[in-house]
């Protein structure tokens, strides 16, 4: 791969879920700052159906309407109030869940038992639009910390909101729109595979919409992601699956090492498209597919992070273990000189050395390679001749690969991150006042 | 203390040490670059007059002339040839110097054997011309990583620099001047105090010279800080006192978090004002003295930190160790988000309370308490009422106190750091291109 993926012009849609967005007015700018996911589609799963207390309305014929759901949160000990809430309703309905509301312009964190209180009052709001408990509205915020949350502002917004839902482009696009801050442009990324089955062959969607721009050092999970699928899944079928795709994408990612307390992917499965992740080779299939969708979204997230210039791909090799590739490829991607250098297309291969000096992994020094582009820049931890221009004209592109091999052991990871310039300063330096 | 201590405009000289400078070729602005620390007292403690092997030569008439040495180095793992050529002179000689040689710009650093070759080279030459052995030269050098020692110029140069030498104010600031790279001011303080024994009353000095703007987070040490004082003490009184200086100064402090693969901190001690540290009341004063001085010199450097607009003391209390409140401090200081705030002089303490968060310290973020300047900001980890506008005033001055406590017990620390700017990323997005 020589550059990165953006979103695919054409986004496909797995059955079973309706998008839209409206202005609540929690952005001072007017824009578009409340989505809506609805589920209506079947989780096929009967573990799950028993399992949730569902109740009967005119609109839902039986228990079965909602998906299945899987989700990761921030390690952060700071967690915004939709995190409590929302992962308290997964425990309460054994991972099921009829509609994601997400605000953005407002993190909802740092605000205490009221701020609790207003997440709930939007799920019990929404759920009563739908006829469901409200531990089956999953809730989401994304914005400032600290600021109380307008609760009132979005509530009177959800019969607008539910009334405009479609299962189109237009409404996925809506939605993506709705939940950025800082973020440029939308983040999507969809993936259609086939699984053939005894049942026969059916096709199977998996469509990913993330935001972020900032604060951008996952822990497990990133910002907020949502993953839909058509396929049919219990929630303990579908948390190994989006542990994966994520420790192999979003979790080997980094803006500016600040970890959010809202982070959230939530993975849906509606059924709808008659597949089953019970069967081991869909479930392959399935995993290979998120894998994918969430290393678009991560390298969208990257490439749009605020104020960057430059994506490194920094492969980090030779470590003893994964963990300890990972520990040395934060401590280059979060080193200021590094980044900065990076931000001149410098090629200092000095400074990242040194971070990976002080980092915590007992590095032999003269065991070090560096490279820049396909150039060795650094040999056994010492100088050695490079064309500079070269080194330079790699790091000025949009994306540029360094390489750090450690002479310890197998294992590699390859961690996407960026420059760090002056216009992040000045976006970061100008957010609340 | 209401503002950080400037260097005093008096710089009082300890007696034994003599200091100079010259342009040797280096740097490519053509400004001075080797500085020269001269002993001519002699140190007064017998253990390491016996324990250092030393040649008579017609210059020193016994082998007393040299100081008696203590040093803190570095704990990155890649380390400059002048910190491994230095460690083990000072093993060898017991701890003892007879003069300083040092260069800016070119560190030394990763230039491998040719790298160690060129120092010893160096501080050869430098002992031939002093009559002591190489050990009892001690090199540093400060400048970009990575690039060729050129040892050949500080070597044609030294006779020069040698002859130039003087016990004055003029000599001092020419050496403080010649170790600068990205300092816009030397970095000078002297203490003198009074020691009273059995033999008498004397007047004992402690002077401090310090360079260092970036690639600021140091561990045990901090880019290259001289102590000088005339009190007579071995080298095995002189360490636990540099040490207990150092982290209650030099290592409470950060610009960037990037530690430098060159950080040397030395003290001498000449024994020329007849005061020996071997008195408890004087090695007492001696470390209140070294202590007050390093502190000068963190503050110093912190303010002329590359591209810093706004100096934060940053208080952490209410910790279960010193450690914990360390660990604590370090993520805020280091947290990209939290210095672009107090760039734009922002009461953001959302972003600090999220870097508390995401530290290794279960703290309960319902416990923590933030103020900027005397206001509280987040009460019990929520927000609370405050006026906005004195919170940004505060931000706006040169110096900024935030106290963030933790609810975790008594300990306490106080650290030094910076608001992250634009000009900091222009200066480090051009340095070696």
């Amino acid at each position: 791969m020589t550059s990165l993926r953006r979103s695919p012009e054409k986004i496909r849609l797995p059955l079973g879920f309706s998008f839209s967005a409206v202005a609540a007015g929690i952005k001072v700018s007017g824009r578009p700052d409340l989505g809506l996911v609805e589920v209506w589609g079947r989780a096929t799963s009967p573990a799950h159906a028993v399992r949730s207390r569902r109740v009967h309305t005119e609109g839902s014929s039986a228990a079965a309407i909602g998906a299945t759901a899987a989700a990761l949160f921030t390690k952060n000990r700071v967690v915004a109030a939709p995190v409590e809430v929302g992962r308290a309703a997964l425990v309460s309905t054994g991972g099921r869940v009829r509609a994601v509301v997400v605000n953005s312009g407002n993190a909802n964190c740092a605000t205490g038992r009221a701020g609790i209180q207003a997440c709930e009052g939007v799920c019990r709001e929404a759920g009563k639009l739908f006829g469901v408990p409200a531990a089956e509205i999953f809730p989401s915020s994304t914005g400032i910390i600290g600021v109380r949350l307008p609760a009132e502002k979005i509530r009177a917004k959800l019969p607008e909101l539910i009334a405009a839902r479609s299962a189109s482009q237009r409404g996925v696009l809506a939605f993506a729109h709705a939940i950025m801050t800082t973020d440029t442009r939308p983040k999507l990324a969809s993936v259609r595979f086939r699984a053939s089955s005894t049942e026969g062959s059916k096709e199977v969607t998996v469509l990913g919409i993330a935001k972020g721009a900032g604060m951008i050092h996952p822990q497990l999970a990133t910002l907020l992601v949502y993953l839909f699928t058509d396929v049919g899944a219990s929630a303990r079928e579908l948390q190994p699956l989006l542990r994966e795709a994520c420790d192999r994408s979003l979790n080997c990612m980094s803006i500016d090492g600040d970890t959010s307390t809202n982070d959230t992917v939530l993975l849906l499965a509606s059924g709808a498209s008659g597949a089953q992740a019970r069967d081991i080779r869909t479930r392959k299939k399935l995993s290979a597919a998120l894998t994918e969708v969430c290393q678009s979204l991560a390298e969208q997230i990257v490439s749009d992070g605020e104020g960057v210039q430059h994506v490194i791909r920094l492969f980090v090799e030779q470590a003893r273990s994964r963990e300890e590739a990972l520990l040395v490829a934060r401590t280059i991607a979060h080193s200021m000189l590094v980044k900065t250098a990076w931000a001149g297309a410098d090629p200092n291969w000095g400074r990242i050395l040194a971070a990976v000096g002080r980092c915590d992994v007992p590095v032999d020094p003269s065991r070090v390679q560096i490279y820049i582009g396909r150039q060795k820049v650094c040999r056994n931890g010492i100088a050695c001749a490079f064309n500079e221009r070269q080194a330079h004209r790699n790091l000025a592109q949009p994306v540029c690969d360094i390489r750090v091999q450690l002479g310890r052991g197998q294992h590699s990871v390859r961690f996407l991150t960026t420059d760090l310039t002056a216009e992040y300063v000045r976006i970061n330096a100008d957010y609340s006042t």
